[in-house]
């Protein structure tokens, strides 16, 4: 299955000149949904995964389904202000102005094995972000994982540290 | 399993007088999340379901692992300017003022048969509006599940001539 044959280019979304990749077509598909799933998945079977983190909002309709396959529990990572416990936050840049997301301050324990995942990697200032809030708490940033990475944007460079796999590149 | 022993609960969010009911210790144990989604699944197996419809944000974690058990394509609803393409929107009151959300125009097709899927039922304002855009689509609302209600806020009475199922109830 190609999911290339599922994804939606959208013109001029969220700001004009801007081609966004509209991932709904695919999902509304339950055999394109769940090729996906079991192949972002596959990409980390038989590694240490205790916890799979998923950011705000797209992030957890992959992470949970993949905490589900991998035997793994599923934290949220969210935007500021919607979490209602104790929290840690962090804040990165946009091209215009800043960014905060955060996560319980109790969501990881020292040591746990965690794989981050989004629906999109493009210059990878979010997913930066999370990998810090991750080991802020100290678990070990096991891999990231990205249905779509958009290679142009060089998102990668900066987590070359990690192990980063994405399904769909463009 | 008891799903309340990992229902954690906050006083005082989002505001003072609110006791919130945190479900990211159920989400963060892979066996009660699990527990979870199977129990939520199960409540319509055997039922036709050929969309599940996850409302932004928490209804995306259970959403789509629902869709992944029940051979459905997941949908999802969302705050108004997240969808790229054309949408169509409905607005609910709030307590204070209203809301809006929105569905894409070709997310559902007349006669689909649609499980809509949230975290919590409240009053029953946001699922309402859900069920409205299904409906203005030509979907069929197959029934709705959450994984806690609230049943001192009545949500259920505006929602009576569905089928509403609950794994917890307060």
């Amino acid at each position: 299955m190609d999911l290339r044959d599922w994804i939606r280019d959208v013109p001029d979304f969220p700001k004009p000149g801007i081609l966004f990749k509209d991932i709904t077509p695919l999902l509304q598909n339950h055999e394109a949904m769940t090729f996906a799933f079991d192949q972002m998945a596959g990409l980390f079977k038989g590694q240490p995964v205790d916890l799979v983190v998923g950011i705000e909002s797209r992030g957890f309709i992959f992470g949970a389904p993949l905490a589900d396959r991998l035997g793994a529990g599923f934290v949220p990572i969210r935007k500021v202000g919607k979490l209602p416990y104790s929290t840690i936050f962090e804040e990165y840049d946009l091209e215009y102005g800043t960014n905060k997301i955060e996560i319980h301050e109790d969501a990881i324990k020292p040591g746990q094995n965690v794989l981050i995942v989004d629906d999109l990697l493009a210059t990878g200032g979010t997913v930066t972000a999370a990998a810090n809030l991750v080991e802020k708490l100290g678990g070990k940033v096991q891999g990231m994982t990205f249905l779509i990475e958009l290679r142009f944007l060089n998102g990668r460079e900066k987590l070359s540290r990690f192990e980063v796999k994405s399904l769909v590149e463009y």
